[in-house]
């Protein structure tokens, strides 16, 4: 008997204590040190008729508060159909191939735009918008979210909202037969194919007379920006709200690193990174206050996540060129370089931090430096 | 013994079960969906001496995260006492009857109004205000507050603030004599009556000398702005903070419905949306992406409300017009409607993501329209 | 047997309570009244070779959800060293002696500033930073964070970050040998000293050749600051977004209070409110709403704290002047006097709601004062 109301005990202290658990993991992972890569280039694709598609967020990779992302790749003649997202802005950057977009505004402006591989769009929240791929060849693209809990699966999308609206609704609304509504989708088509695919940009022209185009621009052509701040071949091409005032509250990069070649160690001081190896490799080394730090190992298509104010800096690991894809959920870009701020610094200052000789502290650098060469 | 040993343990399960429910409650809205009506016109009134009362916020109608609402009335002479919201801005439309307000800055400026049916009021986070009952008649009047888990319990009141500050700081701070003091209530007033009602605007001024008037109005007329979007007598008053700019992050509307016909097809990309019936009743179809949506019905005095993003439809449901107040948590008004997104898109896209024939495609609607008639 | 299994239940329901404990934790906090001051007084200093520092937050002060602050001495030469804050900005007062700060923005300008008793500086969220103590005696100072979980173990320190990123990764970012690297210190150093004592900022610059000074300056002199409001001595010296354009989202004052003299009832529409006792003693009175209220009392280098909305009241306590600092988390300085709130209405109003004769509402006050002196 005594066992006996003793097993109660040790099963009723197991189920309170997995009462107590979602507690306790949110402490742990808040105390030690959370994974900084995600291994998404070994991650299966979604097949669908005409594409595929993959995602990385804060289910998946718990450290990505700020952002998620989508890889997908669309056939010639595919359509990601009319969509849009109820609490995310989308900045999206083409890997291979060809898109169209088309982009609707609140206030019923309009931009249908081809983006070619190395071209960006930005859809701002709630806006409607759509993806074509073009051909020739298969479109891929990433779509990076401001928001790390999306999910590619809660999307608004026209066919999803049009077959659960009542079909009275729907003929009142858009003034088709009972009958003509019997002909629209019956659940959400996600992704639709046609062929030939679409002819060239000139064929295509919205359906209504004198749809207004959008003020400004929201697609960006970043590998035709100059390449910055390069030492060595090292370099980066940005996309900030100053090059691309569309994306307003996000901006994005492409970092160069030649063999060796280090992003030197910097911070952001106002917004998180999210980062896609487009080729190569390279280590991160994330350095997150109170004595932790970690340094992960990323290859193509693998996603690296920085939070805001983490020291950083990566060094391509690979025998060629490394290039790096980073995205910020802020439309401002700012980095303080460790270099920087022993340059913007007294000696005396440095001598007494760094414990080390005036001597000494005259050697380290002088001047700001984004890039550091191999050895 | 055995038995009861597993009495224990059973009784144990139970206490640790219920440690867990928040975190299951919390789960079954995310996942299933939640109502987007409330029955607020079968609710019971909160009656004081000159006025009544009943409020709606997430405490009984969990969707409303953005947006709480109450509807007061207040007879001839009563006073809402001099009160402000320490988190909460306050939108305010009269249904009825007539009312006067008083608003303090905290530049020191004041506005004192006459506020009467079809008219509404914002009173920005923070400012000191009243509201008194004109006559003839009971004013009734809907508040609506950009925080979903405001209550009207939880205001701070002249009279509570005074009743718990010690008497001899209260003494101090108003120049009075200890005597006086305890001529002032000893609790809270909340609604206080007067009799003969206030006379006219002209006999009523600030006690102070030269105290400035607000910069700007923070009363408007709604029912005298012009009826927009027409389709069939169906149309649309608004007041966004481009018609009525000290309402910078919230705006409002008066839907006007006639017999059948429907507010189109439509989502907010910027907004929460709360509603009120002010006459008739209507069903909402709210589609909340990944195939859920749902059909609510409201009658004269219901709630109702949609989440920033959702798709919505509105539909009169009565035999006359149908009159809705319509609440956002935003100063701008977006919105993309189901046929004007159709419109600017091309028809090869269209007829590809709806899956029909480029002749069915051709038959959509190529304008916008806000309003669908009844057939 | 009877007697064991009851006990299990009594172990059981226990355990299961613990699992409950943080939620009814919050809920009393949120049904009843918090304590709103902090015997920082009484709390003892860490103590450092050059410096000591003591720290409130949520963790030890759990009203204090906006703000935080730190108290810190820094004895002549000794430097707490070169670091950011990846959550806050810091708004700091100097109580005694001198400092001298450097200030790295994400441009790469700096400010070198000597910063003497009775000055201030604002450092933005991010942006890299040092405090040194310049003599003579030692450098007594307070920083004010813009977070209340802020503390003072959690910011990036530069060695912190040296010492834990690969020695091969600093060897190639800084231009060292290997040799040199090791030179570097292994651990973070926090607070470093060196003798003798900085000599004049004439003899101070960056290390840099040509690097810009900040576009404007992040050191104010809040002592310097004419003394306003006043009344019968008692006056307000204030450094707001409007005096002190570089702090943007935080604000200060000192309330300086003559013997007896109150900072009249008033509240905050836009900011939480954190004070600490500069000298002499006071008793805050701070009201909650629905009926709670409380009076605490302070005296020299306590805490005090007053969430946004709640209306406040400080009256000195000590024989001689009580000077306090209060600083805000939101750069504008907006107030509400309770007087002046009677002053903008009309004395039907308040005669109505007081619920007393014309003749007594007639000798409320009818001006603002932010000052009622002792009786």
């Amino acid at each position: 008997m005594l066992q006996r109301a003793a097993l109660a005990v040790v099963v009723c202290l197991a189920v309170a204590m997995l009462a107590l658990l979602p507690t306790r993991a949110a402490q742990s992972i808040a105390m030690g040190l959370p994974s900084f890569s995600y291994p998404f280039s070994s991650k299966p694709l979604t097949r669908y008729d005409g594409g595929t598609t993959k995602q990385v967020g804060t289910y998946n990779f718990p450290v990505s508060k700020g952002l998620a992302g989508v890889y997908m790749t669309l056939e010639p003649g595919a359509l990601r159909e009319m969509h849009w997202h109820a609490f995310a802005a989308e900045w999206a950057y083409v890997i291979e191939g060809r898109t169209r977009i088309t982009l609707t505004s609140p206030e019923g402006s309009v931009q249908i735009a081809d983006v070619d591989a190395g071209g960006l769009w930005y859809f701002p929240k709630g806006w409607g918008h759509s993806i074509e791929g073009l051909g020739p060849g298969t479109a891929k693209f990433l779509l990076v979210f401001n928001d790390g809990a999306f999910q590619e699966g809660s999307t608004f999308s026209i066919t999803d909202w049009i077959a659960h609206t009542p079909a009275a609704w729907v003929s009142q609304n858009l003034g088709l037969t009972p009958k003509q509504v019997q002909q629209l989708p019956r659940d959400q088509v996600y992704i639709s194919r046609r062929s030939p695919a679409p002819g060239p940009m000139a064929t295509t022209a919205p359906r209504g007379q004198g749809v207004p185009p959008l003020k400004r621009s929201h697609v960006f052509d970043l590998k035709a920006q100059p390449r910055q701040d390069a030492v060595d071949g090292s370099s980066l091409q940005l996309a900030s709200a100053r090059e691309f005032p569309a994306s307003f509250n996000m901006a994005g990069a492409i970092l160069h690193l030649e063999p060796g070649a280090m992003r030197s160690m910097h911070w952001h001081p106002n917004a998180d990174e999210w980062q896609y190896v487009l080729s190569g490799s390279y280590d991160l080394s994330v350095f997150a206050s109170e004595g932790k730090a970690s340094v992960s190992s990323l290859k193509q298509g693998d996603v690296g996540y920085v939070p805001m104010g983490y020291g950083h800096a990566l060094r391509n690991t690979s025998a060629g060129p490394t290039d790096v894809l980073v995205v910020f959920n802020d439309g401002a870009y700012e980095s303080i370089n460790l270099n920087d701020w022993l340059a913007t610094n007294p000696t005396s200052v440095v001598a007494n931090n760094l414990q080390i000789p005036v001597s000494l502290a005259d050697q380290l650098p002088k001047t700001n430096s984004t890039f550091a060469p191999g050895r």
